[in-house]
């Protein structure tokens, strides 16, 4: 009989997370019950967020726990279904974690409709693309002309949000990690500017890529970039407080940054943490528009594709370290 | 001839402030050109935010010069006047300085409507008052029944912060730095709780006195009271970032609480921060309804007044380490 390979997390990191934290294993496939369906995962994606599961408080994703499935949100077949609006053979999204297959509950998956690629599901129009899509226009609320910055701009939500914003006809100044990547996001994607944080001059560089300041910016690193981000904002500004990137991969988090609350109040700036789940009955709206936006070819996908659930771990080691560019996803159907 | 006695800014403070950056002077009484007026002062409020007109760069005060009489916010009486609609005698609040005789523009002053008592225009019905009405009620937006922190409770906005809150029916919880001052806003402000941040359990203190969490956090201090506060706040908690005492009288700001942005985010907390100045067109509704407060009671205004302007500087220096209850005052009246 066929086996379910799972990387299940074999211990919890002090410190900086490496592949030895996580091991193989097979487990039976699992059988589906009353109102469940059976999953064969094809691909998921890993995120930075995912990370701040393994630590042990500053976390919205509960207590950390060891030889448990590693979590992720993924996309795949049907291959059995005891719920009567799933048919066999169709494709959802859920939280399959890192394995082969998965029994879901209905209501913890998403229908991919006919026609769509189940792969956008894990990019512009899943959880990335969503979280892109509310934390800029709900929580930041850019106005045409209004210049947007973006953190981790080439990362899974960065490089959407700084689509969205140009769509929404902002200036957008993403903030990424590497040269190669500055040039992308301007050749590829449209940004106005884009600046290397790893750079010594980077506070410099981000004054001169904004000449009129910051009105939005949207937060996906706290640390010593919203600290400079803090600087170029206008009066009136935002900031969308979307992930602490700069924090996760570690135990010693960095205090915050000095002009908060000072700055603040100087600027009238309002700053607010969102979580996407927060806007779930908006969701299918929200679809909606971004795929409009991909089919007209306004907005680009990128994708970092990984082949194979042994390589999750390192893949993921190496994203916590910026080696990806724009959302990673580890393929089991290839 | 009569002379105008004077407090100069003689330096500026590296670190602490002390008496000796100030000296006392004295100039002729100035003249009333076209438009203006001469006031007598009667009385001046000292005020933990002007401490940040004397920092170099974190200040909405603009940079910090010396050999200018030190700024400040007063009332007195119209001595002479080349303005028809403010008449001599009448009294009127005004950016007087630490000074004896000042020279108003029309535009500079409010003319204080008779049978109000000129001393409310320092207290609630002046620039404290309306910080702790916009800020509370705009930038926070309680709601009856949750539970509203404020800190630098005893001082003159945060003591108005709290008795705006109880009648709005909100849960109030004051944190100040004396057990003097806790017993006073419980039994004479009806605060529901105070805790001293001074005490060595700070932390657990007011985690008991907030056993619902916190709603809305009125932030007049910044540092670790801020910290603390985001352990304290609910999901969909909001700070209105009014002040930061706690750095004020320093040249080493802290760096920031480490739980931004980390916290913000699991919590989707709100954090804004605002200067009353942005609120100039609602004052008189704002005035109006603080007056009914005071008339009925609901609302007292504490002062803590000094006698005479030498003792200006010594007073500032108290106020910056505690030492004040409510508004300090300065009267040259006395």
């Amino acid at each position: 009989m066929e086996e379910n390979q799972q990387v299940l997390i074999d211990s919890l990191p002090q410190g900086k997370l490496e592949e030895s934290h996580y091991r193989m294993e097979t487990a039976p496939i699992p059988e589906p019950g009353d109102g469940e369906i059976l999953v064969r995962t094809t691909a998921f994606a890993i995120t930075a967020g995912t990370r701040a599961g393994l630590q042990g408080s500053a976390s919205y994703a509960g207590a950390p726990t060891t030889g448990i499935v590693m979590n992720g949100t993924g996309v795949g077949e049907v291959i059995a279904s005891n719920v009567d609006a799933i048919s066999t053979g169709s494709h959802v999204m859920a939280p399959t974690g890192w394995q082969q297959y998965s029994v879901q509950e209905a209501k913890a998956v998403t229908v991919i409709p006919e026609g769509h690629n189940p792969i956008h599901y894990l990019g512009p129009l899943g959880v990335n693309g969503l979280t892109a899509y509310f934390g800029l226009l709900r929580v930041g609320q850019p106005k045409a002309g209004e210049t947007v910055m973006v953190s981790a701009a080439a990362g899974s939500v960065g490089h959407i949000v700084g689509q969205i914003a140009r769509i929404r006809d902002c200036r957008v100044v993403g903030v990424t990690g590497s040269d190669a990547k500055c040039a992308l996001l301007m050749s590829d994607l449209g940004f106005d500017a884009a600046v290397n944080h790893r750079d010594d001059g980077f506070r410099q560089s981000l004054k001169e890529a904004t000449p009129d300041g910051v009105d939005v910016y949207f937060d996906n690193t706290g640390g010593d970039i919203l600290g400079s981000a803090l600087f170029r904002l206008n009066v009136g500004g935002r900031i969308a407080c979307c992930g602490v990137v700069s924090q996760y991969d570690t135990d010693r988090p960095e205090p915050g940054p000095k002009g908060i609350p000072g700055l603040l109040i100087n600027k009238r700036i309002n700053m607010r943490g969102f979580l996407v789940f927060d806007y779930l009955e908006d969701y299918a709206a929200a679809r909606e528009e971004l795929s409009g936006w991909l089919e007209s070819g306004e907005l680009k996908s990128l994708t970092d594709e990984i082949s194979g659930l042994e390589a999750a771990p390192g893949a993921f080691v190496d994203l916590l370290a910026g080696g990806n560019v724009g959302t990673r996803v580890v393929r089991l159907d290839q």
